[in-house]
């Protein structure tokens, strides 16, 4: 497959979760124009990103709204459940923890991990606090796919070093630092502290 | 200015919260390679980045690093305090406020906006929740630079053009939902069930 670009898969996403919306209404086709709209895009790109894997709807008749959502779903890999841990009890362990959109888009999240004696045990909602020293058992034993590194930038590192020789072939890294890791391993990060800054340098230096 | 990738202002944030920890530290100088090394690229590019925005450092000598991270903010816009209004008090509004790393970067967070009149007046720490109906003229009051939408994806566009007319520069997006701005405002979108999706089509479909 073609390697494709970051802002595809992002429009994928924006295209999947307006037609799950329409799908939930019962509206049976949708147009290249409407994915546009919601994607804040042409419908030329919308045709673009659909054609990298292979050929959908038909001219003037447009998309059928369960059969193009049964595609992106599988092409974004959504076909399966996937297990989530979060590592680190935190604050945005917490948050995310409890966001509820995970588990909206198919994502279980199973367990958190902390190294602090006084969180392991406790109950967030329907997940437990488990200890970090058993992270690499419960991963090799198959309890999870995608870590979620909620943790200081000093121990980032090291803990994804971890989740990657148990077997781990996701991570979300929500730690100010960039992590290394090896090719067959995917990653993310989120810095809410640095989009607020990626904003303050938009505003400040009028890039456009 | 030349237009700056927003890959360059990411690794600009990363190169600063690691020149502010070892400022803390009273470390005096540092050197492409330390820095290349946090921001997971090479000391060629941090030479690259950095030379952006004029000279620093002397060749041998390496960065002095109050002197480098001074202009690090500056550059980032850092110089000054941002006030920011959290738009929603759901989950994710509510994560947001108590969530320590914006006060950490100089971020203020003032107010949180809804328009559920049970939620109206409650406090979140030092955050009280304000009603939405008074959004704009606190801002034309100048009570905040930057407003986070943590609002479901059917008010998301209404609610920016709201505070786009009122006077805000900056919006951080985190409704599953691609707005539209004007050129002038600058806009930073966060999903996390979007990153999430974005890790499962890489591991699905190997693509590195």
């Amino acid at each position: 497959m073609r390697r494709i670009a970051e802002s595809t898969v992002r429009r994928l996403s924006l295209y999947l979760s307006f037609l799950e919306e329409i799908e939930a209404r019962g509206v049976p086709t949708t147009s290249s124009e409407d994915l546009a709209r919601l994607g804040g895009t042409t419908s030329a790109q919308v045709r673009k990103d659909l054609s990298f894997f292979g050929s959908f709807g038909k001219r003037g008749l447009g998309y059928s709204v369960p059969e193009l959502s049964a595609r992106l779903r599988r092409i974004l890999g959504l076909g399966r459940q996937w297990r989530v841990c979060i590592i680190g009890a935190g604050k945005i362990g917490a948050a995310l923890a409890r966001y509820a959109g995970f588990t909206e888009r198919g994502f279980i999240v199973s367990a958190v991990y902390d190294s602090d004696p006084s969180k392991i045990g406790s109950r967030w909602g329907n997940v437990k606090v488990r200890d970090e020293a058993s992270l690499e058992r419960d991963i090799e034993a198959g309890d999870y796919q995608i870590a979620v590194l909620a943790v200081p930038a000093d121990s980032a590192q090291n803990l994804a070093d971890r989740v990657v020789r148990a077997g781990i072939k996701g991570i979300l890294n929500f730690a100010p630092v960039q992590l290394t890791v090896p090719n067959d391993v995917a990653l993310r990060a989120v810095n809410m502290a640095m989009e607020l800054e990626a904003l303050t340098f938009a505003i400040t230096n009028k890039v456009d």
